[in-house]
């Protein structure tokens, strides 16, 4: 299945907005084993998405557009799809009744503009939207599929997992006995070649997927072979568990699991660690506190880490990232506490600390102990990359595992 | 002046990356006052590029594509250009010579696939990287002009800001009598309305540009009218200023410039405002500490809030708010302070206090207020609406303004 992904708006084509639907969809698409052959974004003028739209659906199975359902003369998807179809637009009188439904007790008033989007291209069929007031619709072109969904994040997202999604999951091969296992912190190319040996060791065929998502991999293998004991045994805390569970996810289901509770000190970091953790809903019966000790002043006194310390060995050091996590464990009574003290440029390196040295500091019932290393990368990666390490190094110690398994293994 | 932006990768059309590129060219470009028309993303395969470059070479003036410099089969970005332009290519001794100068002394051994990056579209320009070891070039395709840069985020910055926006500069209209205004908490419409109006008033023609970033809007205007003293008489606080400058840089900014620094204390928004002050450089200054006091007991020991008031008004209230700014405040030691607590969903809203609404707490030299708005959407936008605007109320607190203007004004 070919699928082409149209993105309509002329916020996007002047940098107002990034396309982050692209990605996600291409990413989900990928996984269902749909091939996405290309992304276009076009603009709102008129027949700019009609030509585009008879150019892909001329080779693809699938096209979704997104963007371009709302009221204003601007929205003009509906007409476009007409137009690239060869069709009139019809109005709806069901479709208008349930809009108007939608508007009421709303603070948005209703007006005569809204009428446009009870008009479909013939021969498409609606889509309700529980997320919002535009319908969506899918209409074939050609020997194509074309989806049509609003541009709005959440609307987008809702209607692509729980209508578009399932829609074509139906099409493809069945990919139910999919299983799924993710890794942090292991070259892809190294995963790759242990995965083929490792499937030709149990005779098995090498038809997996890999797929990386900020930093973390996922691999995709059909059929009822386990990866997670042989990869545990190569990577150790670095195979982070079987499913599709995002790190941040991850962390938060272990830890309510063991009825325990986290906290986070993080400097260099400066909270994406606890707003990737309060990102996950149900976090708050996880998330006692986290700090952002910026100024060594705060380092001190807020998380109790000795002045002497940070004179003698410098904020981005190993006693340091130490007390700060220990500090962040007693002050909280959280079980766990992780922490990052370190260089995210773009200045303030030295050779002796360069830029995108981290220290992680982990502390639990076992103790507390400390790791480092260098990220590639500009401040915003460094961060970011920075993040995701400790997320990966506090499901460790949850685990009670080793949370610095970097220094062995392949 | 037509641009159209081509983006090269199989990891983009697998959702493994986010196309950010795109974005920052077409921000750039339109500030430039370029026209860009499409963003296409293509995957490697043979002859996927060239049909693209093609057809689009036909309408744009300007091509940018980004990704397929590399050194590997699968970097095909030269020989795509080569076949769409029916041309060879060649190979450069000069540029091989500048490759091998650039990996002597690094840790990244040369191999022989390198000599692809040596090899040039006949009639191609050359130009130099000096932040990665793929150089680019430019191309003439038909009428066009397209450049050809690496995908590694840092050299595209880098070559897009120092080599491609110059030169297209001097093709295009001087801009240099454009002022720029940002606002924040005012609908798009209503700021456009206003605009319109005082132009009219003062004689002017309505060719200003609105433009709308995460939350901010961005005006644009050429030649010597300032829009300030108007805008803070409409719109007060609401109107963040003059210059391009995104809110936490403003933030930052401001606070350096009055010799003050900043705490946070965010539950709802649970790291992002910090992690937002952070991201800019220089923040290490301002920033002295953030808590994210997520569970009540931390607010109760770390920020000092009196158990009672929660017991009485309940976690998300005006008393609640005020405590945590406070709170923040006298721990840090920063001269201004802002909280948040509110509820982000997807669960815990009720009648009286539903999902979205949050209470916003700024303390400072005049004294701690707080205020409360409902911001629509799910979870995530919920907080990414809050952050925004707690920032916006920050900016205002740090210039002595009124942090909460929306209850008043157009």
């Amino acid at each position: 299945m070919k699928v082409v992904l149209i993105s309509v708006g002329d916020e996007l084509l002047a940098g107002r907005v990034v396309d982050t639907h692209a990605a996600l969809a291409s990413s989900e698409l990928h996984a269902l084993g749909a091939q996405v052959v290309a992304h276009v974004t076009v603009g709102d003028p008129e027949g700019a998405l009609a030509e585009v739209l008879r150019r892909e659906c001329a080779r693809a199975d699938v096209v979704l557009v997104t963007g371009g359902l709302g009221p204003t003369e601007d929205d003009r998807t509906r007409s476009e799809c007409a137009q690239a179809a060869g069709v009139p637009l019809d109005f709806h009188e069901s479709w208008w009744a349930k809009i108007v439904e939608r508007y009421r007790g709303s603070p948005v008033k209703l007006s005569e503009r809204n009428q446009r989007q009870a008009f479909f291209p013939r021969g498409a069929q609606g889509i309700e939207n529980p997320w919002g007031t535009a319908p969506a619709f899918s209409l074939p072109i050609g020997a194509a599929t074309v989806y049509c969904l609003p541009g709005v994040p959440h609307e987008f997202r809702g209607l692509l997992t729980e209508v578009v999604l399932p829609e074509l999951r139906g099409r493809l091969p069945d990919r139910s006995d999919e299983r799924v296992w993710a890794f942090h912190g292991v070259p892809e190319s190294t995963l790759d070649a242990w995965i083929v040996e490792t499937l030709e060791a149990a005779g098995l065929p090498p038809d997996h997927h890999i797929c990386v998502k900020e930093g973390e991999i996922e691999v995709r293998l059909r059929g009822d072979f386990d990866l997670l004991p042989a990869a545990r045994e190569a990577f150790g805390a670095r195979c982070l568990g079987e499913g599709d569970l995002r790190l941040p996810a991850r962390v938060i289901a272990e830890a309510r699991r063991s009825g325990g509770t986290v906290a986070v000190a993080e400097s260099c970091t400066g909270g994406i660690i606890s707003s990737r953790l309060t990102d996950v809903p149900g976090s708050s019966a996880v998330l006692r506190c986290a700090w952002v000790p910026y100024a060594n002043e705060a380092k001190i006194a807020e998380l109790g880490v000795d002045a002497r310390e940070i004179a003698e060995h410098g904020a981005v050091s190993a006693p340091v990232a130490e007390a700060l996590a220990r500090g962040a464990l007693e002050r909280s009574g959280a079980r766990w506490a992780v922490s990052t003290t370190g260089i995210a440029g773009p200045t303030g390196g030295s050779l002796e600390k360069p830029i995108g040295l981290i220290w992680f500091g982990v502390a639990g019932p076992e103790g507390v102990c400390a790791g480092v290393r260098r990220l590639p990368g500009d401040r915003n990666r460094v961060r970011s990359y920075g993040s995701t390490q400790a997320l990966a190094c506090l499901l460790a110690a949850i685990r009670g595992e080793d949370p610095f398994p970097w220094a062995e293994g392949p």
